[in-house]
């Protein structure tokens, strides 16, 4: 009866959950990923109504993963990913992930499936709490990994918590926290909020303080002689491609990506130069961005993994720094003025610069070695991948060997790199590949594509998150998976403990888990093995295998010496290992 | 240099690592679960050399669920289990399974490997932190769910932290964190402190306090004329099994046990009655418990899941309550006075109790139905496990179907029971399983006996933790593992969503996993399949397959119907189906 009189003050009242799925169906998102657990069963009753495709993963971590790998390729086009879990249980199972989104600037809605409001207040003795009556324990935890926590505890406020939440999610590029009390999914708020699309354009920079700093910035990059760009991950996570793109190709100057910033750039551009990670670059990189007379960062995240340990040696008084929150030129701090407007009006009045002729940039990448040994070692393997690859592929990278190897390989265009430096969580990668290869699958589908999924992951790191493969299976997903066997923890070999068992991992089959995870040999999925040199190019020129046509997963065991390592991992294991003691 | 003028303030320097180590193995732990990472690293060098097991578990969450297993075996003997994670990304992914220990009170001690002093102090932007330098998110996090945190950021400090930490562990049989930075591994401290081992007993009761609660107990109690004792989880978690023992055996009054309480009493003392749950129990036994004019009950957490929906019917005034904390009687609050102390005082001053005859306890377990039906239903494979089952044998309960059945389950003596009936993360027991029977396999060795641990889960939970079968093949465990296959979330089917397919999981060829997590059947591990009564009936026969001294894993897959349920879950499942409208 209450319920029958609050749906009077609608024009057209529906369901909160509805309203919920609703707009992040406009923004985008097409699949839910997540684990039903018994607070959240109702809301998920609204998935399927409202032409969503519900995932399913196996555990809630390993969705979390997927929902921010599925977010990395959305977040072009203003996208986001959400999950839902069930109170305490599930979504703690969640929180490294969401973790791992928010300090890799990821968009994901985490949606959380509450006891009823009733149950809350009385502070019942439920299942899924820690038996002492406090239900915000939970969402105070997330808190500190989310840029908005909503708790849709009062179907009046519901509507605008919901769309604030996407909008922050949005435009932050972090995760939020949507708190959903099983009594509220039902509840009705006003349905013609949804005629009004959210508003996701970044708020325009003042434009006299915009100007400003676009003067100084001119006057700076008229004065350099060999200047050189440097991009990083946050114009990725930030949406400053196109701006970033603009400048590159109009100024000329020569362009360089930290690790993190690999597949921000056309690499097949003749000004790409590679990858820049002070000590950890190749020879010839790392003299021309250190001798350049003015870099222009574009969205930095000086992590230790990214600047291979804090070896940049780039002085500030020649750096411009181009960031979401702000710029700096040299020690001049300009916070508040976003680098997107930033960088599309430096293109716009570039004029002339006066690039003297300086070193030019090199492609750096060694070419691949005709020895006759046919073990397949890190140093062949990386470069011989970027000419394998093709245009518009997404590379995800396991943290380890992968993710320092990928530095060697030279993109074609569009490239999309999935990795986490910054975070390094073990295990991501097979999650994010589930995440990923699902949302290219839609983009197919939308835009008649063939784009690949192509992941690389350690035999170690697989082990974590392992029955991902499973739901990939059940989704029908089509990636290509490397697992690169070569027994267990090679980056904390590197570290510490070369040859402790404690960094040795169970040997398993690989090649027979996707059978025993359901998937049918031939018709779900494709396994290799390969040992030599000889059998990867052989693998590199089966047409079946690498067609982005090809319906099925494809599972390679891509074996590896157990010592061996990219250059660049060695370097930075080294400095990890002495910032340990 | 420093360092070696701080050793000489010391007898007898040894390393905090080497401390912290030989702590734990002097409370009784042989094993240590975890995960490494970089921040960990230098501290695992310290466990072999300590004379400890590294587990190496697949991933932190399944390390936590193992930690678990490992401590409620333990706990008898006042031990505890101890966990080792990374920092940040590690630790994150332990603590679901930090919470259900922390919820249902559990012993673990786990131990964060962290960047160095030097690091946090300079808020360093290293890899695993969210980029904020921001050192104290996480333990903070972790705070809410562990009874003590100590961070070993000097080495003044430090043993003492250690020790507090682990005396506080024990005696509140809860979590505590222990945050150890990867420069303070082999900084010194007293290493004679070591000599005085930890006190481990609870402190006593106030004697005149404590007489004068037992006065009061003892005048109801002889008031009484058909008393019942109803034993809880508490009674177990915090170690008053043998006080309760003692007076089931002196006072001749009828047992009952809470589901989470299954395994703390005597199942084949003759006046046990059965699992006592409200409207979930057998019909005679809820009349015999809802009509005694005095309830006993000792340690009791009367949460939805352990009260059948909270359908309790035993009034206030016809209780006594014993728990840790105080003894209630009636509305009597007496705060302070543990149960340990005043069930043994009441005990030994029993003296004649006026007990009239009454309803007697009855074996309410139903006689094994021989209906010419061969599919194994729920209802007729509980209480059969009952006579399979042997003396001392440890039954692990996934939250399900599972630990719902094995209500119906009468168990010989000395069986301990594991269930995660009010945290109730799926997955768990799988992860538990390891844990437990690794304990079960180092006091086996010491005591020269042939316990088994027995794991019963179902398809759905399995799924989510399904790679600790290889940490059991790994570290060489013998468990006798069903997985009870009835496609899909049987729970969450009668809560909501019966046909829906967000219920259904992915079918797996589970007998197959354990060849591909690397166990050679025969050798590592004997596999099965069960689909009729029949053959349950020869598998119990199977001496090889019944006998704790096989040293093969045996691995059964039992196909059950997908709608089927025990009695006991359909009546909670229809009520909290209720509870979340």
């Amino acid at each position: 009866m209450a319920q029958d009189l609050r749906s009077q003050e609608f024009t057209n009242p529906i369901d909160i959950a509805e309203y919920l799925f609703k707009r992040l169906k406009q923004v985008g998102v097409q699949s839910i990923h997540g684990v039903p657990g018994d607070y959240n069963l109702v809301a998920l009753d609204y998935i399927a109504k409202n032409g969503l495709h519900w995932v399913g993963n196996c555990n809630e971590l390993n969705a979390a993963y997927a929902a921010d790998g599925y977010a990395r390729i959305t977040t072009n086009g203003k996208g986001c990913a959400a999950l839902v879990t069930t109170f305490g249980v599930g979504e703690l199972s969640a929180v490294n992930g969401i973790a791992g989104s928010y300090s890799e600037y990821v968009p994901v809605v985490h949606i959380v499936g509450y006891p009823t409001t009733t149950a809350q207040k009385n502070g019942l003795l439920l299942h899924h709490t820690l038996g002492n009556g406090d239900f915000h324990v939970f969402s105070k935890m997330s808190a500190q990994i989310s840029c908005a926590v909503s708790m849709l505890n009062d179907p009046h406020e519901a509507a605008v918590l919901i769309d604030n939440a996407i909008r922050e999610c949005i435009l932050q590029s972090r995760p939020v926290y949507i708190g959903l009390p099983s009594d509220m999914v039902t509840k009705k708020v006003e349905g013609d909020r949804l005629n009004t699309p959210l508003d996701l354009d970044f708020p325009p920079n003042d434009p006299e303080k915009e100007d400003y700093v676009v003067d100084v910035c001119l006057k700076y990059l008229h004065e350099a002689r060999n200047p050189v760009i440097l991009v990083d991950a946050c114009a990725i996570r930030h949406r400053a491609l196109k701006e970033t793109h603009d400048f590159i190709v109009k100024s000329g100057i020569p362009v360089f990506v930290a690790p993190m910033g690999k597949g921000a750039v056309d690499e097949s551009h003749p000004t790409y130069g590679g990858v820049y990670a002070g000590n950890g670059s190749n020879k010839g990189v790392q003299e021309r961005v250190e001798s350049a007379d003015l870099v222009l960062s574009i969205g930095a995240i000086k992590s230790d993994f990214n600047t291979a340990g804090f070896t940049y040696r780039l002085s500030q008084l020649k750096t411009i720094d181009f960031h979401s929150y702000g710029v700096t030129v040299r020690y001049s701090e300009y916070p508040g003025v976003r680098m997107n407007g930033v960088l599309s009006k430096i293109t716009s009045r570039l004029g002339k610069l006066n690039i003297e002729s300086g070193p030019s940039p090199t492609n750096t990448i060694p070419s691949t070695q005709n020895s006759s040994d046919q073990t397949i070692t890190q140093a062949w393997f990386w470069p011989r991948l970027g000419q394998w690859l093709q245009p518009s592929d997404v590379v995800i990278t396991e943290t380890g060997t992968s993710n320092f190897g990928i530095w060697e390989t030279r993109f074609p265009k569009d490239v999309t790199a999935i990795s986490q430096v910054l975070w390094g969580s073990i295990g991501y990668a097979t999650g994010a590949c589930q995440g990923a290869a699902l949302a290219v699958k839609e983009q197919n589908q939308q835009n008649n594509t063939k784009r690949r999924t192509i992941l690389f992951t350690g035999d170690g790191s697989f082990q974590l998150t392992a029955q991902e493969l499973s739901t990939m299976i059940r989704n029908k997903l089509n990636p290509i998976i490397f697992i690169l066997c070569n027994n267990g923890y090679t980056i904390e070999r590197l570290i510490h403990g070369m040859n402790d068992p404690y960094n040795d991992v169970q040997e398993w089959k690989y090649k027979d888990l996707p059978a025993a995870f359901g998937g049918k040999e031939g018709e779900d999925v494709l396994t290799y093995r390969v040992e030599t040199k000889e059998e990867v190019e052989k693998l590199f020129e089966d047409q079946v295998f690498v067609s982005g046509e090809t319906k099925q997963l494809r599972f390679v065991e891509l074996v590896m010496p157990w010592d061996d390592a990219p250059e660049a991992l060695k370097k930075v294991a080294e400095s990890a290992a002495k910032r340990n003691v």
